[in-house]
């Protein structure tokens, strides 16, 4: 890379560093969002054998938002229902219980299990789609430094961050993947049971080439390189939590057994052997969490990986599960782990440095949330620096991710924490066995979790991007946000506006139900409308229009989203449609087949543009379908259906805002908050 | 092509000629039943532009089967409603009518509309991945001589059918797609306004060329080259009907209207001017279809295509939406066709060449039929050809090709004559206008059009492949087909055997309901289960498997099929898994959590292997899903839930049999009758 001795500099708007899902997730906004980026990963292979996880629900709705939610639901295995099973007085095993595994109506996908792999080739396929092949991963690059010049961090037109970059040889880059000498791939080389980092190999080897260097000055760099982050490292930041003694060995292989629920997700707690997680994932294989209560952590509080083996593993899955028979043929992949939680204590720095993923929390796999809320911290992040570096954004929104985040991670190594020691601990024999596990409390840890292991539990606290009531220091991660003139309003008036729509609390996900597109007819879900293209949206609820009352609010709000100085018109640049930077959908209660698009919804609903005539795609309406049934949006979103509401929803479907037709001005102030008003400059 | 002045030779097991939908869905099945094949099309070009059809359910459930179906409901418009607009007292157009575009409940789909090179996209994607890259499209290649050799059409190890290649240039085979002059791209070189043969033209000027021949022989050859189809002139059949005095204009335009259905499938009749379709495509495009009633045919029955413009298209569309504005920035494509149906005298030529799609049958394409009956032949087709060409299957089965699809090509036409002169005719003023179609009679028509529409209605008549009571020549085309030892039975027999099953008639498509597998809980539609690979399937609905009277007879059903001289253990190679060639599925009706796989189940339903253990995904049952509600299967079908009974699904998704589990003997000489039995030779 080196041209006549020099070093070869760049500016970049957004620096990734590393491509694991949550890298992937961050460049996949700067596409959508059209943000100069690179992303670069050390790693020469994009695919580790094995790599696999639980998709929750929220994952599969971001997936649909960037447009590939229906490749993962095709391939993964769906998973339906959980079988419970613990020891019977006699000390045998026998199913207790059967819950489904996504708690029913809460979201239009359920939990699904699907090779890392694959959803890596989703993203790259979608950022180099939306990126218009601008954007993808350079591998075998490996970061050796990182500077932020702190005199230029307020800056918006400057590059304050500079990291030093080198591009490793193929040889370099290729990780071993199998460390433990056994014929079947294995996971090792990336468990928390080694403590060797190979990276400082790769460094060390690296620097001793020379001429393959560059340096990149970019305005943020978002670190996503995993529990070991060198971002991190370089930051000086720290993970903070503990280890525990419990060593969990995970097989993935096609079973050959008689126990009757191996199709199925299963709990099991043995008598005395220890408790086994059964994931059935694609492709006839099964994914075994096992609990390896014969190895043990040494003075150091690590386990000695060595004495760990898949025939160690396996035999403890064939006690567990005893009196049932378990083989197999056909192993794909092995690994261990130790179970312990600890999260970040800064999640970015000087609003320039993020970090996102396992470089901020680590906790134990099985509880399927790794990948998902790594993806979810970038999907959070994402769009927040994408706008920001386009100047649509204010600077200030991006307080909000750490708030945000840091809450998240910390809740879930809290539920992480909590689930580990139920489900590792030996199960209670009796009322009067006070050092067991009783099986009912792991029953209902086990159906709360679902909830949270859904992602459809966060919920956000008060910032200049979500208007609602509280202290927002208390509701994120105890660090300060910025506000907005708007936020927090008195709980009192926020329970007004709350109360406006229970169906759609502010802070938490646009739930989704289906309505018809007024002009055509069509189903949709709402969400589907919510497309994470980097667009906040106003959804006016317009109620009954055929009302003359309701008719004359309706046609009120929309001349005022019409007028000049509107927040609407505010931050639209001159030459692009009214619709580029926050598109109005509007969903109303009337009947659809009274009323008529052009006729009874005024043209800002609907803009009109001299190539493609009338918006034909966003007026929609809370009616019956002809097949596939009646969405009932208003119900179910608690909204009167005579006199509706107006709900903001931001670019990543969190619900942000919502008030009365008559609340323009607070819509406005909300918009003034966050977002850059050029027209007004 | 040729080496040492020597023109190549070789031989293949099926020739496809023409490379549009037809030929495409044939090569699918070559594909997907693993047969040596080629195929070849004269035109450079794959995409036409402007090419669109609307997709009836019955061609989606056949693109499901083939693994692209969601790519295609992705991407389209879906039509969900039809408005009827008809001049009024006044004379003025108003909508008299809604009716849903789909049937309701007809299927798991609805029509949708997409334009014809992305469904071709899909095909050759499909192609390549199931032939593993050994299929592909050769483009620029025309036949120059076709011939037959009758003394080997009895021989199935022979190729009697010899035909000559050239390999034309690239110049040579590109069309010129624009031969109006006008701006836009026209497909009026494809229009039946056109009388001229580019195809003769290419035939000259490759023949002045030297040294581009080669010569193949097959097995089997299928015709699937349009409507001047070079394959049908060689053998010498004709196409037999006649041309209407009808001509209508198409153009595929972004409107700029105040028309207020626009995006809903219309059928406008006004009251002087003309008729006019509107049918909503994918990216803001409508087409229309529009009545021409100043332009008439000549002395020769053909109208002169040099009159017919855009600008006279247009101003026609006018007229008829008058007192509606429409204007257009961007028109995609345009063209004009002289309405006309005809179906071809033969469908194939000694079982060995075989004709399918427009090559047999034309029409006008605004009944939305064109592309998705000739898909439909060459799915009817397809898997026969291929089941004969490995050995698999009878050669006699062949003759169903004609008996069944002729019948549908005849059904077709005289559907279309009928619709189109409703639809061309003036509305008429009142009861007493005798000249004028009734606006209820065309209603009417329309509606029953609809169920015929979704190709949903086709029911194919005796055979030895459809086990059924009445006359074949009849049911079928008028010519005869090869019946077997158990077909046809009598009307008293037969009506005893369909009443066990009524939702599953014999002859017609095997309709989805949803249902659980067994083991995992999962919901799926049936049909998802009934993939295009080639294989009958033996659908054992069992019933109440937890009833010990119930349970006697399903063992007993399952120790036929598994003794040795079973038509399952005859028609399936020594080496290869017991779901080769014929698979057996289960669907009970006990509850889902009182029934285990293992335990419940005699081993034949879910046969073991040493490598992947027992096969979890054969057995389903009709209960109650967490999430995507009930099936209720058995109600649907008709069929007793205690007893069930036994049905024979075709490759192609057709019902061939039914039967009670008692009725084994019967199921024996049911695929005696049609397919080969090499353990018993």
């Amino acid at each position: 890379m080196a041209v006549n001795g020099h070093t070869p500099e760049s500016n970049v708007d957004v620096l990734i560093i590393g491509a694991g899902p949550a890298g992937l997730m961050a460049a996949a906004w700067m596409a959508h969002c059209g943000v100069k980026t690179r992303i670069v990963d050390k790693r020469n292979a994009k695919i580790y054998c094995g790599q696999a996880d639980g998709l929750q629900c929220r994952s599969l709705e971001i997936f649909d938002s960037l447009g590939f939610g229906d490749r993962a639901w095709k391939e993964a295995n769906h998973m339906i229902e959980i079988c419970m099973w613990n020891p019977g007085a006699d000390g045998v095993i026998r199913r207790s219980d059967r819950i489904p595994d996504t708690i029913v109506g809460l979201s239009r996908f359920q939990q699904i299990v699907l090779h890392q792999g694959r959803i890596e080739r989703f993203f790259l396929d979608n950022i180099k789609k939306y990126s218009k092949d601008t954007i993808h991963v350079e591998r075998g690059v490996l970061p050796e430094s990182l500077e932020i010049d702190e005199s230029k961090i307020d800056d918006d037109s400057a590059y304050p961050v500079t990291v030093k970059l080198r591009h490793l040889s193929e040889e370099e880059s290729t990780p071993e993947q199998q460390i433990s000498g056994s014929k079947v791939s294995d996971g090792l080389f990336r468990s928390n049971l080694v403590s060797k980092d190979d990276e400082e190999d790769l460094i060390a080897k690296s620097k001793s080439r020379p001429g393959t260097g560059e340096v990149v000055h970019a305005k943020y760099v978002i670190g996503c390189d995993g529990a070991r982050s060198w971002t991190r490292r370089s930051l000086g930041f720290e993970l903070q939590g503990e280890a525990t003694d419990f060593i969990w060995g995970v097989m993935d292989i096609i079973p050959i057994t008689d126990f009757p629920d191996i199709r199925m997700r299963c709990a099991i707690h043995s008598a005395e052997n220890g408790s086994l997680m059964v994931i059935p994932r694609e492709n006839k294989l099964v994914r075994l969490y096992i609990q390896l209560k014969e190895v043990t952590p040494d003075a150091s509080g690590r386990a000695d990986r060595s004495k760990i083996t898949p025939d160690l593993i396996f035999s403890a899955a064939k006690k567990i599960l005893s009196p049932y028979n378990i083989d197999y043929e056909y192993c794909d992949w092995w690994t261990a782990y130790q179970i312990g939680q600890r999260v970040g204590t800064d999640f970015d720095a000087h609003g320039r440095v993020f970090l996102a993923g396992d470089a901020v929390h680590t906790h134990s796999p099985k509880a399927g949330q790794g990948m998902n809320v790594s993806m979810q911290d970038a999907y959070n992040l994402g769009w927040k620096v994408g706008l920001v570096a386009r100047g649509i954004a204010k600077r200030s929104i991006l307080t909000t991710y750490q708030s945000e985040r840091r809450r998240v991670a910390q809740d879930l190594i809290d539920f992480d924490h909590r689930f580990s020691r139920l489900f590792s601990g030996r199960p209670a024999k009796d009322v009067m066995d006070a050092e067991g596990v009783s099986m009912e409390e792991f029953k209902d840890a086990f159906e709360k979790g679902n909830l949270f292991a859904s992602g459809l539990s966060v919920n956000y606290g008060p910032s200049n991007i979500v208007t609602k009531a509280g202290d927002a220091v208390e509701q994120g991660d105890g660090t300060k946000t910025v506000l907005s003139t708007v936020t927090p309003i008195s709980q009192e008036a926020f329970d007004k506006k709350q109360a406006l729509a229970k169906g759609l609390p502010v802070g938490m996900r646009f739930n989704s139900f289906k309505v018809l597109g007024q002009a055509d007819a069509r189903p949709f879900h709402i969400q589907e409308r919510l497309k994470a293209d980097g667009r906040f949206r106003v959804i006016l609820f317009a109620g009954n229009i055929l009302s003359a009352t309701q008719k004359a609010r309706v046609d009120k709000f929309c001349a005022a989203l019409n007028a000049p100085g509107s927040f609407l018109r505010a931050v639209t640049p001159k030459d692009k449609p009214i619709d580029s930077i926050i598109e109005v959908l509007t969903i109303h209660s009337a009947k659809r087949t009274d009323t008529e698009l052009l006729r009874d919804f005024p043209e800002i609903l609907h803009p009109f543009d001299k190539h493609n005539g009338w918006d034909y795609y966003k007026v929609f309406v809370d009616d019956v379908s002809y097949h596939e049934g009646f969405g009932d949006a208003y119900n179910n979103y608690g909204i009167d259906k005579e006199r509706g509401c107006v709900v903001v929803a931001r670019p990543d479907q969190y619900v942000g805002w919502i008030g009365e037709l008559e609340d323009f001005d607070e819509l406005q102030k909300y918009f003034e908050g966050c977002l850059v008003f050029p027209s007004k400059a």
